[in-house]
Formats: C-alpha cells, structure tokens, sequence
C-alpha cells in the first residue's frame, strides 16, 4: 500500500491500526489501539511562526505531531532534531523534499514559508502523497490557489489554509452567533487588522516578490475572514483605498488599505488593514444586538463581548486548536474548517480589492456564491 | 444702552453688574455682586431636544439660565411657561420672534430647529442682537453657514454651533492626548456615529428638504468631528462611498456612508455613519500608544481606555457643561469651544462627502488649513 492509497483508505476511516503502528509517539499521546491515532506533521519553513508557534503547539496536540522538518538553513536542523527528537530521516531540505513522500512517518506537510514558495510547496507536497496545510494567504494570485487545489484533488489529499480562528472560540461564537441569529441579522461589521512594522525593511512581507503585497496580504486576509464570518455571506462588491506615508520604507508594498464590502443580504463591511497602525477588532451591529472581538485576530486569548454580556472562553494554543482539527478531519473525517476554497476565495476578494485601488477606487462586482463558506 | 451695546460692553468684561441686576436668577445661581452672571437663554424650537436635553440642562446650568422659549406649537407654550417659570413676555412664536430684540431677559438664543431653519433663525437671532447658538449641522450648505457667521460678526454677536462634546471631559481628555502628544503621533483614527432608524418614516430627519441630508448629516458630522479632533489636525483629502439597503424607508436621504480621510502628518481616517445600524466609538493608533472612547458621542456617560489604562471622568450633562462654557465664553472672554467656523469646516467636509459619492467614489482635495481648529 503506498502513501496515497494510504491515506485514500485514512480518510475513509479505515486505517487508524496501520497509522498508529507507524507513528510512535500516537501511543504516548492519547492513542487508544487504533481507534484513534496522531498524524505526523512536517513543517516546511522553520521561520519564527514555526519556531515560537507551531512547534510549541505540536507539543500538545493530540491528533497530530511534530514528525519532521524541511529547512533550507543547515544549521537549524541539529537545533530542531535535538529540542524535538527529530530522527535524521526526516529532516529534509528545499532539494530533496520530494522523498518524503517514502516517509510513512509523515502525513501531513504544513507550508510555512513565505508566500511567494506556498503554490510550489504545497504542490510538491500533494505530489508527495501527505496531506497539506498551507499558511495564510493562500498564494499570490487566485491562479496560484486553483493548481494548488488541483494538485490536492488531483493526488486524493486534503488541503487545508492556516486559518487559526476558524478553530478559535471566541471566533466560533461569533460563527454560531451568525449562524443561529443570536442577535438577528448583521447590518455592519467593522473589521480591523493591523500593526506597525517599524522593524528590518527588508523582511520578505515587505519584499513584493516575496509577499505578492503589503499588509493587504498579511493582515488584510483577516480582516476579510473576520467580515465574512460575521456576515456569514460573501461580499456582493468591494471597493477600495490605498494610503501610503512612508514610502522609503514600504518601498514596494502596500502599507495602509480601507475596503468596503457590500453583502447580499444588505450588510455593509468597513475594512481597515496597515502595516502602519495598530488595530484589531471586530464589531458587528444587527437587529438585534451587537457583538464584538478585541483583539480579534491576534494569537490570543481573544477577549469579546455581545449585546447579551462578556464572553469568556478557556485559552488554548489557536495553533494546536487548529492543526488538531485538521487532523481530525483527516482522521475522522470532521469538518475541513478552513478548506482550499476558502483561503481562494480569499484572494479572489485580495485582487478585487487591488483592482479597485487601481482603478480609481472603483466599485467591483464580486460572484463569490457560498464558495469558502464554512 | 441697547442690548448690543450692552452686549459688546459684556464681552468686554464689563457689564456684569448691570447684566446681574437684570437676570434675577443669576444671584440664586451663584452670581457674586456683580462678578459673575447667568446669562438668559432662548430656546427656539421645543422638539425632543430641547425637551429632554437642554430644557433638564438648562437648570443645573451656573453660567446662563432658561429664560425664554420660541415655538410654533400653541399648546407647548403653557406647558413649559408652567414647568419652567417662564414670564408670558418671554415666550415667542416664529412670526414675532424678532422681536425679541427687545427683551432684556435674552442674552442668548439656542437655534434648535429642524436644519433646513437653522441659517434663518441663527440670522434672525443675530440682527436681535442676540448670541446664538445653533445646533448641529450647522446648516445645510456652506454657503448658509457664511451668511451666519456673516451676520453674527455684523451685529458683534457671539456665535457657536451645539458641538456639546467639546465641553464633554472624555473628549476633553482625547484633545489634550493630541495636544500633548501623549502617545506620540497619530497614525489612524477610526470614528463611528450610528444608529439605526426604524420610527415615523416622515420624521424631518429623514426629509431632505428638511435634513438637507440623512445620516451623514446627523450622525456623520460626530465621526468627523472624531476624526478631527482624534487627530488635531484637518483632513487633506476624502474619498467616500454610501450604501443603501432600505431605500422604502430612506427616501431621499443617504442611510449609509463611509469616508476615508488623509490628514497632512500622514494619519488615516476611517469613518462611518449610518441611520441603518448602531455603532459608536472613536479608536486612535498612535506611534507610542493608543486611545479609544466607546460609547464615543452619545449623551453619555461616555467611557474611555488608552494605552495607560482606563479613563474615569464623573458625569455631567454634556448640555449643561456646553452652555456654560458658551455663557463663560461671553461673560468672561474664556476659549469659544464651537466656533462658527468648525462647523463651516464639517460642512464643508459634508459637502466633499457628497460630492466623493456622486463622482464615483472619487478622492476630493480639501484646503481647510486650521479652519475650526479649537
């Protein structure tokens, strides 16, 4: 059985005893004799966000686990294999990335790089059989996210965008607000995701090469989730304005974005995304009642409230909350919270919204349908 | 000495003993032999405002006192000359209302009429010699608001528009953060003024004749005001867009606008306004820090954070906080906090708005300089 069929059989609930017997650290986590079992993951980019986040979090995860590690960066390999127990064969670089997929320890690869290697990584990774996460924006253009969602179909594996607030539950009960119209319909959602960057100006967000855009990219996609799931619609139309004051520094990026999104069902949305201000919140304003997150989309916790009292949830890892979920979805065949289509969809809105900008703050006609809707 | 003699003597410091020993009130209220004053106010127009607002105001009030009401509506005229005191001579309907001139008891007319009435009342009130306040928006055109200012400065008149605010000590604490710049420069401003209308859809707010415009007009020209006092600074240029979902109830005035401002240290703004939601707040991003208030400009309790915590103010009426302020302004040649000339500038920026959304969304350059800075 290779890895493809494999996982074929996995996502069909049927090879919990193999994947178990292979993965050892399944049994020392929660592993009930196969019935349940912990997918490897391997993270491709050992930036800070692998580094501070992501690895922290597979420490206590229970679905899955930190398996391997592709780096381009010699040295970090010995770091990573020491702190972690990473065994030598599953350490892999940017040249031989493509044998993992003879890796029976790895089943899911987790893109971290930046956003200009998403497309090809998580193609590469679909090819190697193992399912994939890939971080936030999905890619640089919409183009980019079909041959990724192609290459996962394609290969018969899952996708999932690093979407953390999907399984984040202060962002849930916005989700379940929406949902069961706690408060009745939205009318406004205000949504703001933003910080300064005042740090080395030559960091890949700020390189367009890298980055494919400015704050837009980077914050902006959260704010665009935020307004979608506080609407529970995508945006009919969108338009936009672009600021910029520091040129010198935001040399080939866009530093300070405002949007402004129609919905279906009459809801307006009030963007705002900078890599020159602090914000982050969310505020919806319905028939109803109201409610609001702040922060919103930072690591946590997220603190809210809603015409009907504070809300308080338990802090976990949004990050171990997340790859879980994934894993179960993998394993257990629950909800995909953060598919393929929804960090596309993404992006469709992203190049609206430079379209807008560049055509003069032009009202632009979006025909998104339900597509990302989670 | 007529009253504008008497007038320009009392803002010369002058005349307060001769004002004292004609407004008997004044020595109830705290008037020290001749030292200090209460001015009287007319109240033009007794719709809710005046009512709710500035009627309760008006008797907490050490500065000026409720001496006179101008009203088109018979019966009010007993209800209020009972609840109030009021002599029969000081009670005016709109046809003899110029007369008024003649009365000693008025040193100050509160023009709070529907916008469409307030130029020729807070003209009327000038050429009687008397200071005037008028309410919020200032009037319906730019052009209007000259002609008020125009003849305020003819009859040597003090004139203020009803920015309540500007007494109010939250908002107080907000201008001193910018004038100290407490947490350095602003970088972002986000300021919301809404609620949401569903009463008497023929309400005069909701008919342009009346309005001159629907929320943009009334809520609006808070979130302005926000931003503007947020930042210390008039805004360079505008971009705005509006949005319409219940075009049966809001016939012909605008429910929904964003604005987008650029102020000249480079600051964004992000407004909203609505007559189809609730929304109410003031955010600032600063280079070293942030503030906020929220509830932001309701009658208050207003409440506030920033970066070195929360802020606490004690309650007062924001009405009777503001008229004193004006009184002061005329006894005792204190800071006029609304002078005619900021809301000529918001209306100015009013009709930049407007003409952003007629020509598409379109960014409109504005030469304000320090026009209404206070």
């Amino acid at each position: 059985m290779n890895r493809r069929q494999f996982n074929k059989r996995l996502t069909q609930g049927l090879a919990g005893t193999a994947l178990v017997s292979s993965v050892p650290l399944a049994c020392a986590m929660g592993g009930d004799g196969g019935k349940k079992g912990s997918l490897g993951i391997a993270l491709v980019g050992l930036g800070s966000y692998s580094t501070y986040q992501l690895a922290p979090a597979l420490q206590e995860t229970v679905n899955c686990h930190l398996a391997g590690i592709v780096t381009g960066t010699k040295e970090k390999e010995k770091i990573w294999a020491e702190k972690y127990g990473i065994p030598e064969k599953n350490i892999y670089n940017y040249d031989n990335f493509d044998t993992i997929r003879d890796n029976q320890d790895i089943d899911i690869v987790y893109v971290v790089l930046p956003n200009s290697m998403h497309a090809e990584f998580s193609i590469r990774a679909a090819r190697a059989g193992k399912h994939v996460i890939c971080e936030k924006p999905m890619a640089l253009s919409v183009e980019e996210c079909d041959a990724i969602i192609k290459a996962c179909t394609d290969a018969g594996v899952k996708l999932a965008v690093g979407y953390r607030l999907h399984s984040e539950p202060y962002t849930q009960e916005v989700k379940r607000f929406v949902k069961e119209k706690t408060f009745g319909e939205v009318l406004y959602v205000s949504a703001e995701a933003a910080y300064r960057s005042v740090g080395n100006p030559d960091q890949w967000r700020l390189n367009r090469e890298l980055s494919g855009g400015g704050a837009l990219m980077n914050m902006g996609v959260y704010s665009i989730q935020s307004a979608i799931y506080s609407t529970g619609q995508n945006p009919v139309a969108v338009t936009a304005q672009e600021f910029s004051t520091r040129p010198d520094y935001f040399r080939d990026t866009d530093e300070t974005i405002t949007a402004q999104f129609q919905f279906p069902g009459g809801a307006v949305g009030n963007i705002f995304t900078s890599h020159n201000a602090n914000a982050n919140s969310l505020y919806a304003s319905c028939t109803r009642g109201w409610f609001s997150l702040k922060p919103a989309n930072n690591y946590g916790p997220l603190a809210g409230e809603s015409a009907n009292g504070i809300l308080t949830f338990p802090h976990q890892s949004q990050q171990k909350l997340q790859m879980d979920d994934f894993a179960s979805h993998i394993l257990y065949r629950t909800e995909n919270r953060a598919p393929g289509e929804m960090g596309k969809r993404d992006l469709i809105i992203v190049e609206a919204i430079y379209r807008s900008i560049a055509e003069g703050n032009k009202s632009i006609s979006l025909d998104l349908g339900n597509m990302g809707l989670v």
